[in-house]
């Protein structure tokens, strides 16, 4: 996108996971983005597992001199419950992995974030958590300071309408219902990037022939993730074409007029025995001030050419 | 409508209401409609309120013979919550009421809607509640033959997508959510005709016209109250006209084509603590088998004109 | 006891189950209580069981002229749960059942207290469920006057300290919850006999010799019982001696003198996922007016006592 | 006491707060007793004003060189609810503060706690939370390897019988039920002082003489406090002399045989409308094996001579 914006500097707390390996892609090929840090998180696989996935994919993307700190190996209150139907034994079936470079961050991933927020000015730092909100919550208790001070906070979680783990409530959401109330209870502003847009963030043929024929590397490893997760998405949620969720919440900060959002309150369910962990959002009347802000839509067309555009840039130098 | 079956036999089960009002009118009024009962609950307004507008309504429309059954007089587990703020503190501010004609049953709601399907075939008899379910829930725990032998139940209540009372609780289900759990969770089959459809069943200018064109004193009375009403949905819901739930619910029986379904599984939220009352709808995946069914669409030309055929029938012979 | 008060009237509502038929043969045999009527309901086991049962205990005891009426076969809301670990397979598991003389009455159980209380005076007939409260609630919820009507409710039920069915729920609370909130919070007086008191009156090697002792058929049906309540109890719940936990009721409106009690405000847990169906009874602070007693203890000397009498009673003329 | 064991080591967690207060004199004067770190929570008062009170008692007491750390200001997950009926706006109402002398340690408690354990040997330090849990929830879900390294927690909270903040819930565990829950599921061995023991922990005018004729400076401070938290326990909760809560679970540690305790399995209620916070210990049957164990009885004598003693101690040395 041209604009004349410096490059939005972000934190990316992910559980790769595919679609969290795009989201990596995006945000560390879109010259728009600064990739302070990335931590890990619990969720589509162990702690374990998505940190030694996130280390592989940043190897795989030539992404090094990035901190990456592993965080909660579980959610704040429930049980683990992983994805494998999704993400395979490993977290990232399909494309072989590569060894990690750099070494990992010696602090805990709530830590990370707090030190990375207090080190730049209030408004600066952008989180863009795409996995269960466990990390995000940790650090919001530890140092409350840096909800007053964090630029905005951009999630890959919730839904509007039809859920995916329940018939309400998506997967991000339903891990970790406290860690989510946690950050949307927070001062800072949230914008809540959920099924609703995502389901039409779909990886389709002639997406993957595009990335294909970018020929490099990293197209190659995410074109091969795209064949393991579209395979599982087939199989176990009867799509024809697996949408990449994860990303979606990177491309809202690097251009937020591709996503259609309104402002709405947003509640996570606690106790509800067949909600549990459904994000409740209020679109009733007329849209209310407030800090929560819900996207709609998406215009996947611009989606895939950002997409694209920022694998094609790591394929320059990365892999 | 023009087709070869007899008239469907109910039971009205309502809480008038203005639209419950209409809903009665259209279940008198309509050739395809058989009205064995009427029954009354209480929701918009307390029992001994809605009772007595059950009764001038019937006395107004010329609706004789037809036993009138006052039933609870508040929700099995809940308090009773009334809604003055959209039907007034009368539960049917508008129009002058006139004195009943028919006595009232003796019998309980419950024991009218026992009785009425016990002495019909199975399968013979629907009940369409458009209230809270409190009646139909204590008749099929003091008589659960009756879930085997009842038709259909097709009730107005619930929602897919936003509900009224809150951001995803319709009033009808919000109002008796334990009883909502027993209709839905007994062998009969239900549909639900939700928020998705009645808001689609707006009272539009237009439409209040070809009322008000009609001349019979029938339908003064209905435009009438649609002038109460319609204010209080301007003022209290941001309606420019008024969505007039309760009559899509008569109108499937009469022609199923009018209001697009799909099965689907549906649960009701009774312990959420911002979901209780919610009817969780599951629109994943394939269609399942199953004796749930949710509306989702309405042809509101069609449906308005059968409404207003209906009225003009009444015209005729009745008030 | 000697007390001039004439024998006061009530309304047995039971699910024999072994302590029920004690229960019945307490309110049979004392000359202190005026048995009106008898109803079943599903809980230690179903509602045909439980009501076959009833029927043979009343032939055995000569219990006739007084009516049996079926009422509940599930709970309100919850799901039907049984008790074959303490009651057996038939409910009643020990004792060879005799054929039942007495027809059973038309009406259901809901129906038959309601027009039993209405034919009497205010103040006259006291209800002492025993079971789960699927039918006072029905009952309450159909016919409110009931609740203005009723001298006492006296049941048995719930507890302060440890639970049975949960670490803090008792089985008939817990069996039905929402019948016991609605139970609690109608304006009648409740009195509740809970297993702080019930766990107190055990039939102890020394009180079955005192029953064999009568040599009459009721006391050897009593004591055949007991030889398979005792058993059941001392393999599932380890006590050496099996609690009576339903005649406690009956006791208390012979003699309240029997049973120390003290008013306490009583709610019943609906939602709780470690207390549901849990009797919250606030004992702290001076001690409050309202319409809820709660029964701490029991002097088991004369408990039995009455109890052998009355057995001794039925024994002269019954079986 | 005169045993052979070393000190035992201990982080004292704590919300001052009268209780927390003595119970830092128990800790500090204890021979027993070796205080490695004091940790401060919101709780009894805000986190600013206890941690202020944990210093100010620190100057009092002559506590230097011991590392004190402030930490959560509020419940994981709830809203921030104080005690200023028991605790007064201070939350140490009563005696004049001393100004602090030590700096407070820049860590978050959690952090310290953390340091703490690792730095010791498996089963070193042992874990005195004596406000609401959500300090040592953070620290296990930071650094899930303490809950295999620390000794052993001990913790001022919750009830078997009545409740103080409800009719069963205690104000620590009611306070941060989501913290509790974290803390009684995680691997190491629990014990539970709860209100069944602190209830008879009573500073009667009897104990309060021996206090006084101590004649020192801490002695006076602690007759202080105890003037104002006797007032108010009689005011807001009817006891005539007021219970001495925080130091129990410290006397547990200094001498375990003053404090009776049995295994029993233990559950925080998150979910109940009735019960949110209660402690579910489930006293059925035989004592099962486990990592949870509560404590039922205390020997009043000897707590009151260990606590004088340590009292006396301080005043040899401190203020």
């Amino acid at each position: 996108m041209a604009d004349d914006r410096p490059p939005r500097k972000i934190i990316l707390d992910c559980d790769p996971g595919h679609d969290d390996a795009i989201a990596l892609a995006l945000a560390h090929g879109s010259p728009a983005i600064d990739l302070l840090a990335v931590t890990t998180v619990a969720g589509n696989q162990t702690l374990a597992k998505v940190t030694r996935n996130a280390r592989a994919i940043a190897a795989t993307f030539g992404l090094t001199g990035v901190p990456i700190a592993a965080g909660a190996d579980r959610p704040l209150v429930g049980d683990l419950i992983v994805a494998p139907d999704i993400h395979g034994e490993t977290g990232l079936d399909g494309p072989a992995l590569a060894e990690p470079t750099d070494p990992l961050d010696a602090r805990h991933a709530a830590e990370l974030i707090i030190d990375t927020v207090l080190a730049h000015q209030p408004g600066e730092v952008s989180l863009v958590p795409v996995g269960p909100l466990t990390n995000i919550a940790l650090a919001a208790r530890l140092e409350p300071r840096i909800t007053e001070r964090v630029g905005e906070v951009v999630l890959m979680g919730g839904a509007v309408g039809p859920g995916n783990r329940t018939p309400v409530a998506e997967f991000n959401i339903w891990a970790d219902p406290e860690a989510a109330h946690i950050v949307f209870g927070a001062p800072w502003r949230v914008t809540m990037i959920g099924l609703d847009v995502t389901h039409r963030a779909l990886a389709t043929p002639q997406v993957r022939e595009r990335i294909r024929a970018l020929g490099s590397g990293p197209a190659r490893f995410v074109e091969e993730m795209l064949a393991f997760y579209g395979g599982a998405y087939r199989t176990h949620q009867g799509f024809s074409a697996p949408p990449v969720h994860d990303p979606c919440a990177v491309a809202y900060l690097i251009d937020p007029t591709m996503i259609a959002t309104r402002r709405a309150p947003i509640t996570v369910e606690l106790a509800g025995a067949a909600t549990r962990g459904m994000t409740v959002v209020d679109l009733r009347g007329p849209t209310p001030a407030g800090r929560h802000r819900v996207a709609l839509d998406l215009d996947a067309d611009r989606f895939w050419d950002v997409m694209i555009d920022a694998i094609a840039r790591i394929g320059a130098d990365g892999g």
